[in-house]
Protein backbone atom coordinates (compact mmCIF):
# COMPACT_ATOMS: atom_id res chain seq x y z
CA UNK A 1 0.00 0.00 0.00
CA UNK A 2 1.64 3.39 -1.03
CA UNK A 3 0.86 6.79 0.69
CA UNK A 4 -0.73 9.69 -0.96
CA UNK A 5 0.67 13.23 -0.44
CA UNK A 6 -1.99 13.31 2.22
CA UNK A 7 0.18 11.61 5.01
CA UNK A 8 3.25 13.38 6.88
CA UNK A 9 6.24 10.78 6.70
CA UNK A 10 9.03 10.84 8.62
CA UNK A 11 12.01 7.90 7.74
CA UNK A 12 15.28 7.55 9.96
CA UNK A 13 16.81 4.28 9.62
CA UNK A 14 14.11 2.84 6.68
CA UNK A 15 11.66 3.08 9.00
CA UNK A 16 8.72 5.08 8.36
CA UNK A 17 6.44 6.57 10.22
CA UNK A 18 3.55 8.58 8.90
CA UNK A 19 0.39 9.91 10.29
CA UNK A 20 -2.87 11.39 7.71
CA UNK A 21 -2.96 14.86 7.49
CA UNK A 22 -6.64 16.36 7.25
CA UNK A 23 -4.67 19.74 6.76
CA UNK A 24 -1.24 21.78 6.92
CA UNK A 25 -2.36 24.60 8.64
CA UNK A 26 0.45 26.38 9.91
CA UNK A 27 3.70 26.44 7.81
CA UNK A 28 7.00 29.05 8.68
CA UNK A 29 10.38 29.38 8.23
CA UNK A 30 11.61 30.78 11.50
CA UNK A 31 15.47 32.14 11.70
CA UNK A 32 16.59 28.78 12.86
CA UNK A 33 14.23 26.02 11.32
CA UNK A 34 10.96 25.03 9.26
CA UNK A 35 8.04 25.09 11.36
CA UNK A 36 4.96 23.15 10.34
CA UNK A 37 1.56 22.26 12.30
CA UNK A 38 -0.80 19.43 10.29
CA UNK A 39 -4.24 19.00 11.60
CA UNK A 40 -4.19 14.92 11.53
CA UNK A 41 -7.28 12.63 11.20
CA UNK A 42 -6.22 10.44 14.15
CA UNK A 43 -3.23 12.28 16.23
CA UNK A 44 -4.99 15.76 16.79
CA UNK A 45 -2.70 18.22 15.72
CA UNK A 46 1.17 17.75 14.55
CA UNK A 47 3.90 19.78 15.52
CA UNK A 48 7.23 19.38 13.23
CA UNK A 49 10.41 21.22 12.98
CA UNK A 50 12.45 20.82 10.02
CA UNK A 51 10.23 17.66 8.80
CA UNK A 52 10.76 15.78 12.39
CA UNK A 53 7.72 14.87 14.28
CA UNK A 54 7.76 16.72 17.55
CA UNK A 55 4.72 16.15 19.07
CA UNK A 56 0.86 15.40 18.51
CA UNK A 57 -2.08 16.30 20.83
CA UNK A 58 -2.83 12.38 21.22
CA UNK A 59 0.80 10.97 22.73
CA UNK A 60 2.88 14.35 23.80
CA UNK A 61 1.55 13.36 27.25
CA UNK A 62 3.80 10.32 27.29
CA UNK A 63 6.91 12.33 26.44
CA UNK A 64 6.13 15.52 28.66
CA UNK A 65 5.46 12.98 31.71
CA UNK A 66 8.26 11.06 31.39
CA UNK A 67 10.47 13.51 31.11
CA UNK A 68 9.46 15.70 34.19
CA UNK A 69 8.11 13.45 36.63
CA UNK A 70 10.97 10.83 36.90
CA UNK A 71 13.43 13.66 37.79
CA UNK A 72 11.41 16.19 39.98
CA UNK A 73 9.80 13.10 42.08
CA UNK A 74 13.44 11.65 42.45
CA UNK A 75 14.74 15.04 43.86
CA UNK A 76 14.08 15.65 47.49
CA UNK A 77 13.18 19.15 46.88
CA UNK A 78 13.26 20.48 43.41
CA UNK A 79 13.00 24.37 43.62
CA UNK A 80 14.88 25.24 41.04
CA UNK A 81 14.16 24.09 37.36
CA UNK A 82 15.95 24.79 34.00
CA UNK A 83 14.52 23.21 30.71
CA UNK A 84 16.44 23.93 27.60
CA UNK A 85 14.91 23.69 24.27
CA UNK A 86 10.98 22.72 25.33
CA UNK A 87 10.03 25.27 23.33
CA UNK A 88 6.15 23.60 23.04
CA UNK A 89 6.01 24.37 26.58
CA UNK A 90 4.50 20.99 27.87
CA UNK A 91 7.34 20.18 29.80
CA UNK A 92 6.74 23.76 31.56
CA UNK A 93 3.39 22.78 32.28
CA UNK A 94 4.28 19.63 33.82
CA UNK A 95 7.22 20.89 35.98
CA UNK A 96 4.86 23.76 36.94
CA UNK A 97 2.34 21.13 38.43
CA UNK A 98 5.21 20.59 41.27
CA UNK A 99 4.24 23.00 44.43
CA UNK A 100 7.45 22.81 45.61
CA UNK A 101 8.83 23.97 42.52
CA UNK A 102 9.36 27.71 42.90
CA UNK A 103 10.82 28.94 39.54
CA UNK A 104 11.30 27.46 36.35
CA UNK A 105 13.60 28.98 33.24
CA UNK A 106 12.97 27.83 30.37
CA UNK A 107 15.50 28.29 27.68
CA UNK A 108 14.30 28.03 23.91
CA UNK A 109 16.52 29.14 21.31
CA UNK A 110 13.74 29.90 18.69
CA UNK A 111 10.81 31.97 20.27
CA UNK A 112 8.91 30.93 16.87
CA UNK A 113 8.66 27.43 18.30
CA UNK A 114 6.91 28.85 21.22
CA UNK A 115 4.38 31.35 19.80
CA UNK A 116 3.28 28.84 17.13
CA UNK A 117 2.30 26.27 20.31
CA UNK A 118 0.42 29.43 21.95
CA UNK A 119 -1.53 29.54 18.73
CA UNK A 120 -2.24 25.86 18.07
CA UNK A 121 -1.30 23.73 21.19
CA UNK A 122 -3.09 26.02 23.70
CA UNK A 123 -3.63 23.62 26.02
CA UNK A 124 0.70 22.88 26.42
CA UNK A 125 0.96 26.86 27.25
CA UNK A 126 -1.82 26.97 30.04
CA UNK A 127 0.78 27.76 32.58
CA UNK A 128 3.04 29.88 30.63
CA UNK A 129 1.77 32.50 32.56
CA UNK A 130 2.31 31.29 35.82
CA UNK A 131 4.68 33.91 38.11
CA UNK A 132 6.88 31.34 38.21
CA UNK A 133 7.60 30.33 34.77
CA UNK A 134 10.35 32.56 33.34
CA UNK A 135 10.46 32.38 29.37
CA UNK A 136 14.37 33.66 27.79
CA UNK A 137 14.59 32.83 23.83
CA UNK A 138 18.22 32.89 23.78
CA UNK A 139 21.40 30.35 23.00
CA UNK A 140 21.22 27.49 26.32
CA UNK A 141 24.98 26.92 25.39
CA UNK A 142 25.97 30.50 26.04
CA UNK A 143 23.58 30.80 29.11
CA UNK A 144 24.42 27.52 30.66
CA UNK A 145 28.42 28.60 30.76
CA UNK A 146 26.98 32.01 32.14
CA UNK A 147 24.46 30.59 34.66
CA UNK A 148 25.59 30.40 38.39
CA UNK A 149 26.92 27.24 39.70
CA UNK A 150 25.08 25.26 42.34
CA UNK A 151 21.89 27.47 41.06
CA UNK A 152 19.77 24.29 39.85
CA UNK A 153 17.98 21.33 41.22
CA UNK A 154 17.00 19.50 38.24
CA UNK A 155 17.90 20.79 34.15
CA UNK A 156 15.70 18.69 31.43
CA UNK A 157 16.88 19.12 27.90
CA UNK A 158 13.84 18.57 26.06
CA UNK A 159 15.33 19.25 22.88
CA UNK A 160 15.25 18.19 18.96
CA UNK A 161 17.05 15.57 17.84
CA UNK A 162 21.14 15.86 17.47
CA UNK A 163 21.51 16.90 14.36
CA UNK A 164 22.90 20.67 13.03
CA UNK A 165 22.76 23.30 16.16
CA UNK A 166 21.29 20.55 18.56
CA UNK A 167 24.87 18.36 18.51
CA UNK A 168 26.17 20.46 20.87
CA UNK A 169 23.82 20.02 23.80
CA UNK A 170 24.78 16.21 23.39
CA UNK A 171 27.99 16.18 24.81
CA UNK A 172 30.80 16.67 27.15
CA UNK A 173 31.80 20.01 27.06
CA UNK A 174 27.76 20.91 27.82
CA UNK A 175 27.09 18.38 29.78
CA UNK A 176 29.65 19.68 32.03
CA UNK A 177 28.28 22.99 32.13
CA UNK A 178 25.09 21.58 33.92
CA UNK A 179 27.06 19.90 35.99
CA UNK A 180 28.32 22.90 37.05
CA UNK A 181 25.19 24.69 37.37
CA UNK A 182 23.30 21.78 39.67
CA UNK A 183 23.14 21.60 42.78
CA UNK A 184 24.71 18.57 44.89
CA UNK A 185 21.83 15.81 44.41
CA UNK A 186 20.45 17.65 41.36
CA UNK A 187 19.47 16.02 38.13
CA UNK A 188 19.94 15.96 34.52
CA UNK A 189 17.64 14.34 32.43
CA UNK A 190 17.74 14.65 28.00
CA UNK A 191 15.77 12.34 25.94
CA UNK A 192 18.06 9.78 24.65
CA UNK A 193 16.27 8.69 21.63
CA UNK A 194 15.08 4.84 20.79
CA UNK A 195 16.29 1.99 21.95
CA UNK A 196 16.16 0.10 19.35
CA UNK A 197 17.67 2.51 16.34
CA UNK A 198 20.04 4.67 18.69
CA UNK A 199 21.38 1.80 20.68
CA UNK A 200 25.32 3.16 20.14
CA UNK A 201 24.14 6.72 20.38
CA UNK A 202 22.88 6.06 23.54
CA UNK A 203 25.66 4.26 24.55
CA UNK A 204 27.74 6.90 23.51
CA UNK A 205 25.67 9.71 25.72
CA UNK A 206 26.25 8.05 28.57
CA UNK A 207 30.21 7.90 28.41
CA UNK A 208 29.97 11.64 27.61
CA UNK A 209 28.19 12.12 30.68
CA UNK A 210 30.50 9.97 32.84
CA UNK A 211 33.39 12.51 31.20
CA UNK A 212 31.52 15.01 31.95
CA UNK A 213 31.55 13.88 35.53
CA UNK A 214 27.91 12.73 36.20
CA UNK A 215 28.86 9.23 37.91
CA UNK A 216 25.16 7.80 38.41
CA UNK A 217 23.49 7.45 35.12
CA UNK A 218 19.72 5.83 34.89
CA UNK A 219 17.95 4.83 31.12
CA UNK A 220 14.23 4.80 31.26
CA UNK A 221 12.40 4.33 28.64
CA UNK A 222 8.43 3.70 27.31
CA UNK A 223 6.62 3.47 24.34
CA UNK A 224 6.07 6.85 21.89
CA UNK A 225 4.19 6.03 18.88
CA UNK A 226 5.49 8.99 16.56
CA UNK A 227 8.56 8.96 17.42
CA UNK A 228 10.89 6.68 15.85
CA UNK A 229 10.60 3.26 15.97
CA UNK A 230 7.73 3.86 18.77
CA UNK A 231 10.04 2.86 21.41
CA UNK A 232 12.06 6.00 23.11
CA UNK A 233 13.97 6.68 26.17
CA UNK A 234 15.36 9.35 28.61
CA UNK A 235 18.43 9.38 30.41
CA UNK A 236 18.82 10.87 34.13
CA UNK A 237 22.10 11.90 35.67
CA UNK A 238 22.89 12.52 39.08
CA UNK A 239 25.24 15.36 40.71
CA UNK A 240 27.71 13.43 43.52
CA UNK A 241 24.61 11.24 44.77
CA UNK A 242 23.14 7.84 43.78
CA UNK A 243 19.50 7.59 42.58
CA UNK A 244 18.35 5.52 45.67
CA UNK A 245 14.86 5.64 46.27
CA UNK A 246 12.17 8.17 44.60
CA UNK A 247 8.89 9.89 46.59
CA UNK A 248 6.93 7.28 46.35
CA UNK A 249 4.25 8.12 48.77
CA UNK A 250 4.37 11.88 47.59
CA UNK A 251 3.44 10.66 43.89
CA UNK A 252 1.02 8.08 45.19
CA UNK A 253 -0.90 11.37 46.63
CA UNK A 254 0.24 13.99 44.22
CA UNK A 255 -2.58 17.11 44.29
CA UNK A 256 -2.60 16.37 40.05
CA UNK A 257 -3.28 14.23 37.43
CA UNK A 258 -0.91 12.30 35.22
CA UNK A 259 -2.42 10.47 32.15
CA UNK A 260 1.17 8.25 31.70
CA UNK A 261 2.75 8.60 34.88
CA UNK A 262 2.45 6.72 38.32
CA UNK A 263 4.82 5.54 40.93
CA UNK A 264 4.36 1.65 39.32
CA UNK A 265 5.36 3.35 35.87
CA UNK A 266 8.53 5.17 38.00
CA UNK A 267 9.94 2.27 38.63
CA UNK A 268 8.84 -0.19 35.35
CA UNK A 269 10.34 2.43 33.29
CA UNK A 270 13.85 1.75 34.55
CA UNK A 271 13.20 -1.95 33.65
CA UNK A 272 15.41 -2.88 31.14
CA UNK A 273 15.35 -5.71 28.12
CA UNK A 274 18.34 -8.28 28.24
CA UNK A 275 19.53 -6.78 25.40
CA UNK A 276 19.78 -3.26 26.36
CA UNK A 277 21.21 -3.81 29.55
CA UNK A 278 23.83 -5.76 27.92
CA UNK A 279 24.53 -3.62 25.69
CA UNK A 280 24.82 -0.31 28.29
CA UNK A 281 27.22 -2.71 30.68
CA UNK A 282 29.47 -2.98 27.88
CA UNK B 1 8.63 13.02 2.33
CA UNK B 2 6.82 10.87 0.30
CA UNK B 3 7.83 6.75 0.22
CA UNK B 4 8.13 5.29 -3.33
CA UNK B 5 7.62 1.74 -4.27
CA UNK B 6 10.34 0.21 -2.73
CA UNK B 7 8.64 0.72 0.75
CA UNK B 8 6.31 -2.08 2.51
CA UNK B 9 3.28 0.16 4.58
CA UNK B 10 0.44 -1.09 6.95
CA UNK B 11 -1.87 1.84 7.56
CA UNK B 12 -4.02 1.41 10.58
CA UNK B 13 -6.09 4.07 11.92
CA UNK B 14 -4.67 7.25 10.67
CA UNK B 15 -1.06 5.92 11.32
CA UNK B 16 1.61 4.45 8.97
CA UNK B 17 4.47 2.07 9.54
CA UNK B 18 6.60 1.32 6.67
CA UNK B 19 9.84 -0.65 6.35
CA UNK B 20 12.44 0.27 3.16
CA UNK B 21 12.53 -3.01 1.06
CA UNK B 22 15.10 -4.27 -1.27
CA UNK B 23 13.10 -6.95 -2.65
CA UNK B 24 10.13 -9.01 -2.50
CA UNK B 25 11.76 -12.88 -2.23
CA UNK B 26 7.80 -14.77 -2.10
CA UNK B 27 4.50 -13.90 -3.45
CA UNK B 28 1.70 -16.60 -2.45
CA UNK B 29 -1.53 -16.78 -2.50
CA UNK B 30 -2.09 -19.96 -0.11
CA UNK B 31 -5.85 -20.99 0.25
CA UNK B 32 -6.03 -19.18 3.17
CA UNK B 33 -4.23 -15.82 2.41
CA UNK B 34 -2.17 -14.01 0.53
CA UNK B 35 1.46 -15.05 2.17
CA UNK B 36 4.69 -12.32 1.43
CA UNK B 37 8.56 -12.35 2.26
CA UNK B 38 10.34 -9.28 1.85
CA UNK B 39 14.12 -8.57 2.16
CA UNK B 40 14.30 -4.98 3.78
CA UNK B 41 17.20 -2.46 4.47
CA UNK B 42 17.01 -2.15 8.14
CA UNK B 43 14.68 -5.23 9.45
CA UNK B 44 16.24 -8.31 7.79
CA UNK B 45 13.36 -10.29 6.50
CA UNK B 46 9.56 -9.20 6.79
CA UNK B 47 6.58 -11.55 6.61
CA UNK B 48 3.46 -10.11 6.01
CA UNK B 49 -0.23 -11.84 5.68
CA UNK B 50 -2.99 -10.52 4.08
CA UNK B 51 -0.50 -6.98 4.28
CA UNK B 52 -0.61 -7.17 7.89
CA UNK B 53 3.07 -7.55 9.20
CA UNK B 54 3.59 -10.62 11.01
CA UNK B 55 7.48 -10.62 12.11
CA UNK B 56 10.58 -9.05 10.80
CA UNK B 57 13.85 -10.72 11.84
CA UNK B 58 15.16 -7.74 13.63
CA UNK B 59 12.53 -7.21 16.32
CA UNK B 60 10.19 -10.88 16.65
CA UNK B 61 12.12 -12.19 19.33
CA UNK B 62 10.29 -9.31 21.36
CA UNK B 63 6.91 -10.39 20.56
CA UNK B 64 7.83 -14.02 20.69
CA UNK B 65 9.29 -14.02 24.07
CA UNK B 66 6.64 -11.86 25.81
CA UNK B 67 3.90 -14.43 24.16
CA UNK B 68 5.43 -17.30 25.95
CA UNK B 69 7.97 -16.81 28.86
CA UNK B 70 5.94 -14.72 31.22
CA UNK B 71 2.96 -17.27 31.11
CA UNK B 72 5.48 -20.04 31.40
CA UNK B 73 7.10 -18.70 34.39
CA UNK B 74 4.10 -18.07 36.22
CA UNK B 75 2.98 -21.47 35.93
CA UNK B 76 3.82 -23.92 38.67
CA UNK B 77 4.92 -26.77 35.94
CA UNK B 78 4.06 -25.85 32.34
CA UNK B 79 4.08 -29.80 30.23
CA UNK B 80 1.34 -29.23 28.18
CA UNK B 81 1.60 -26.24 25.93
CA UNK B 82 -1.36 -25.67 22.82
CA UNK B 83 -0.36 -22.59 20.48
CA UNK B 84 -3.13 -21.73 18.19
CA UNK B 85 -1.94 -20.40 14.96
CA UNK B 86 1.71 -19.63 15.42
CA UNK B 87 2.99 -20.86 12.01
CA UNK B 88 5.93 -19.18 12.14
CA UNK B 89 7.06 -21.25 15.25
CA UNK B 90 9.23 -18.63 16.65
CA UNK B 91 6.37 -19.01 19.71
CA UNK B 92 7.02 -22.81 19.32
CA UNK B 93 10.58 -22.43 19.36
CA UNK B 94 10.51 -20.18 22.84
CA UNK B 95 7.96 -23.07 24.30
CA UNK B 96 10.53 -25.70 23.59
CA UNK B 97 13.39 -23.87 25.59
CA UNK B 98 11.50 -24.51 28.72
CA UNK B 99 13.14 -28.38 29.79
CA UNK B 100 9.73 -28.69 31.95
CA UNK B 101 7.88 -28.73 29.44
CA UNK B 102 6.59 -32.36 27.62
CA UNK B 103 4.55 -31.28 24.67
CA UNK B 104 3.63 -28.55 22.54
CA UNK B 105 0.97 -29.25 20.06
CA UNK B 106 0.52 -26.29 17.47
CA UNK B 107 -2.89 -25.71 15.75
CA UNK B 108 -1.73 -23.45 12.63
CA UNK B 109 -4.33 -23.40 10.08
CA UNK B 110 -2.34 -22.68 7.10
CA UNK B 111 0.52 -25.04 6.93
CA UNK B 112 1.92 -22.79 3.65
CA UNK B 113 3.16 -20.61 6.32
CA UNK B 114 5.23 -23.26 8.02
CA UNK B 115 6.74 -24.31 5.06
CA UNK B 116 7.68 -20.46 3.76
CA UNK B 117 8.97 -19.65 7.60
CA UNK B 118 11.22 -23.17 7.55
CA UNK B 119 12.69 -20.94 3.98
CA UNK B 120 13.16 -17.67 5.03
CA UNK B 121 13.39 -17.56 8.67
CA UNK B 122 15.12 -21.64 9.05
CA UNK B 123 16.19 -20.00 12.57
CA UNK B 124 12.59 -19.27 13.80
CA UNK B 125 11.66 -23.37 13.02
CA UNK B 126 15.28 -24.88 14.74
CA UNK B 127 12.75 -26.78 16.83
CA UNK B 128 10.71 -28.03 14.90
CA UNK B 129 12.07 -31.18 14.62
CA UNK B 130 12.22 -31.32 18.36
CA UNK B 131 10.31 -34.71 19.41
CA UNK B 132 8.12 -33.05 22.11
CA UNK B 133 6.85 -30.82 19.16
CA UNK B 134 3.76 -31.76 17.36
CA UNK B 135 2.25 -29.70 14.60
CA UNK B 136 -1.02 -29.91 12.83
CA UNK B 137 -2.15 -27.92 10.25
CA UNK B 138 -5.89 -27.54 10.56
CA UNK B 139 -9.20 -25.38 11.76
CA UNK B 140 -8.24 -24.36 15.58
CA UNK B 141 -11.82 -23.74 16.50
CA UNK B 142 -12.76 -27.48 15.84
CA UNK B 143 -9.68 -28.47 17.40
CA UNK B 144 -10.25 -27.00 20.70
CA UNK B 145 -13.99 -27.93 20.61
CA UNK B 146 -13.08 -31.67 20.34
CA UNK B 147 -10.31 -31.50 22.64
CA UNK B 148 -10.13 -33.77 26.19
CA UNK B 149 -11.33 -31.43 29.05
CA UNK B 150 -7.89 -30.43 31.59
CA UNK B 151 -5.49 -31.75 29.00
CA UNK B 152 -3.57 -28.26 28.57
CA UNK B 153 -0.91 -26.49 31.22
CA UNK B 154 -0.77 -23.49 28.68
CA UNK B 155 -2.57 -22.14 25.67
CA UNK B 156 -0.72 -19.64 23.30
CA UNK B 157 -3.37 -18.08 20.76
CA UNK B 158 -0.92 -16.33 18.66
CA UNK B 159 -3.03 -15.33 16.04
CA UNK B 160 -3.07 -12.48 13.50
CA UNK B 161 -5.67 -9.68 13.73
CA UNK B 162 -9.22 -10.51 14.63
CA UNK B 163 -10.35 -10.07 10.79
CA UNK B 164 -11.99 -12.55 9.05
CA UNK B 165 -11.56 -15.98 9.79
CA UNK B 166 -9.86 -15.13 12.89
CA UNK B 167 -12.43 -13.45 14.62
CA UNK B 168 -13.68 -16.32 16.09
CA UNK B 169 -10.90 -16.71 18.16
CA UNK B 170 -11.40 -13.73 19.90
CA UNK B 171 -14.98 -14.33 21.39
CA UNK B 172 -16.27 -15.75 24.54
CA UNK B 173 -17.18 -18.97 23.13
CA UNK B 174 -13.90 -19.62 21.80
CA UNK B 175 -11.84 -18.90 25.34
CA UNK B 176 -14.88 -21.10 27.08
CA UNK B 177 -13.45 -24.22 25.05
CA UNK B 178 -9.85 -22.90 26.06
CA UNK B 179 -10.95 -22.88 29.74
CA UNK B 180 -12.47 -26.27 29.25
CA UNK B 181 -9.23 -27.77 27.77
CA UNK B 182 -6.74 -25.78 30.45
CA UNK B 183 -6.44 -27.71 33.77
CA UNK B 184 -6.74 -25.72 37.04
CA UNK B 185 -4.35 -23.33 37.55
CA UNK B 186 -3.79 -22.81 33.46
CA UNK B 187 -2.95 -20.11 31.43
CA UNK B 188 -4.37 -19.13 28.79
CA UNK B 189 -2.26 -15.94 26.46
CA UNK B 190 -3.52 -14.22 23.74
CA UNK B 191 -1.80 -10.75 21.27
CA UNK B 192 -4.17 -8.11 22.53
CA UNK B 193 -3.56 -5.81 20.23
CA UNK B 194 -2.06 -1.72 20.59
CA UNK B 195 -3.06 0.00 24.28
CA UNK B 196 -3.24 3.18 22.17
CA UNK B 197 -5.26 2.10 18.78
CA UNK B 198 -7.02 -1.11 20.24
CA UNK B 199 -8.30 0.16 23.82
CA UNK B 200 -11.79 -0.82 23.06
CA UNK B 201 -10.95 -3.79 21.52
CA UNK B 202 -8.73 -4.70 24.51
CA UNK B 203 -11.42 -3.71 26.71
CA UNK B 204 -14.02 -6.07 24.91
CA UNK B 205 -12.09 -9.06 24.93
CA UNK B 206 -11.27 -8.88 28.57
CA UNK B 207 -14.69 -8.89 29.14
CA UNK B 208 -15.33 -11.99 26.96
CA UNK B 209 -12.47 -13.56 28.77
CA UNK B 210 -14.68 -13.31 31.73
CA UNK B 211 -17.91 -14.03 30.33
CA UNK B 212 -16.38 -17.50 29.44
CA UNK B 213 -14.93 -17.99 32.99
CA UNK B 214 -11.99 -16.63 33.32
CA UNK B 215 -12.09 -15.02 36.31
CA UNK B 216 -7.88 -13.73 37.02
CA UNK B 217 -6.86 -11.73 34.06
CA UNK B 218 -3.08 -9.88 33.64
CA UNK B 219 -2.57 -7.23 30.58
CA UNK B 220 1.25 -6.91 30.33
CA UNK B 221 2.86 -4.06 27.50
CA UNK B 222 6.13 -3.37 25.49
CA UNK B 223 7.14 -2.07 22.66
CA UNK B 224 7.48 -3.72 19.29
CA UNK B 225 8.25 -1.29 16.82
CA UNK B 226 6.67 -2.98 13.53
CA UNK B 227 3.34 -3.25 15.13
CA UNK B 228 0.72 -0.91 14.57
CA UNK B 229 1.42 2.58 17.09
CA UNK B 230 4.67 0.20 18.16
CA UNK B 231 3.16 -0.64 21.20
CA UNK B 232 1.37 -4.07 21.75
CA UNK B 233 -0.12 -5.98 24.89
CA UNK B 234 -0.65 -9.59 25.57
CA UNK B 235 -3.53 -10.69 27.86
CA UNK B 236 -3.11 -13.89 30.26
CA UNK B 237 -6.11 -15.10 31.94
CA UNK B 238 -5.73 -18.26 34.50
CA UNK B 239 -8.00 -20.75 35.52
CA UNK B 240 -9.64 -20.80 38.73
CA UNK B 241 -6.29 -19.15 40.06
CA UNK B 242 -5.11 -15.74 40.71
CA UNK B 243 -1.61 -14.84 39.55
CA UNK B 244 0.67 -14.36 42.49
CA UNK B 245 4.00 -15.11 42.42
CA UNK B 246 5.83 -16.29 39.36
CA UNK B 247 9.02 -18.72 39.42
CA UNK B 248 11.21 -16.00 39.57
CA UNK B 249 14.85 -18.23 40.93
CA UNK B 250 13.79 -20.10 37.85
CA UNK B 251 13.69 -17.03 35.12
CA UNK B 252 16.64 -15.98 37.26
CA UNK B 253 18.84 -19.20 36.73
CA UNK B 254 16.94 -20.16 33.38
CA UNK B 255 19.20 -22.46 31.38
CA UNK B 256 18.99 -20.58 28.06
CA UNK B 257 19.00 -16.65 26.41
CA UNK B 258 16.62 -14.26 26.15
CA UNK B 259 16.87 -11.08 24.21
CA UNK B 260 13.83 -8.71 26.00
CA UNK B 261 12.48 -11.12 28.54
CA UNK B 262 13.79 -11.31 32.13
CA UNK B 263 12.69 -11.60 35.28
CA UNK B 264 12.71 -7.35 36.47
CA UNK B 265 10.77 -7.32 32.89
CA UNK B 266 8.03 -10.01 33.74
CA UNK B 267 7.05 -7.62 37.15
CA UNK B 268 7.49 -4.35 34.42
CA UNK B 269 5.56 -5.44 31.70
CA UNK B 270 2.32 -5.73 33.89
CA UNK B 271 2.61 -2.04 35.01
CA UNK B 272 0.36 -0.14 33.19
CA UNK B 273 -0.02 3.67 32.69
CA UNK B 274 -2.44 5.46 34.30
CA UNK B 275 -4.67 6.11 31.37
CA UNK B 276 -4.94 2.08 30.54
CA UNK B 277 -5.56 1.46 34.00
CA UNK B 278 -8.61 3.44 34.12
CA UNK B 279 -9.53 2.50 31.09
CA UNK B 280 -9.42 -1.17 32.40
CA UNK B 281 -11.13 -0.84 35.76
CA UNK B 282 -13.90 0.70 34.13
Amino acid sequence: MSLDHNWFTEIANGYGMSLQVREKIHDEQSPCQHIEVFDTETFGRLLTLDGMTMLTSRDHFIHHEMMTHPALFTHSAPRQVVIVGGGDCGTLKEALKHKVVKQVVQVELDERVTRVAERYFPELCESNGDPRAVLLFEDAIKWMQEAQAGSADIIILDTTEPVGQATRLFGAPFYGDCLRVLRQGGIMVTQSGSPLFNLDFLKGMRKEMNAAGFESLMTIQFSLCTYPSGWWSATLARKNQNFGDFREQNVRRKSFDTRYYNADIHRASQVLPTFLQEALAE
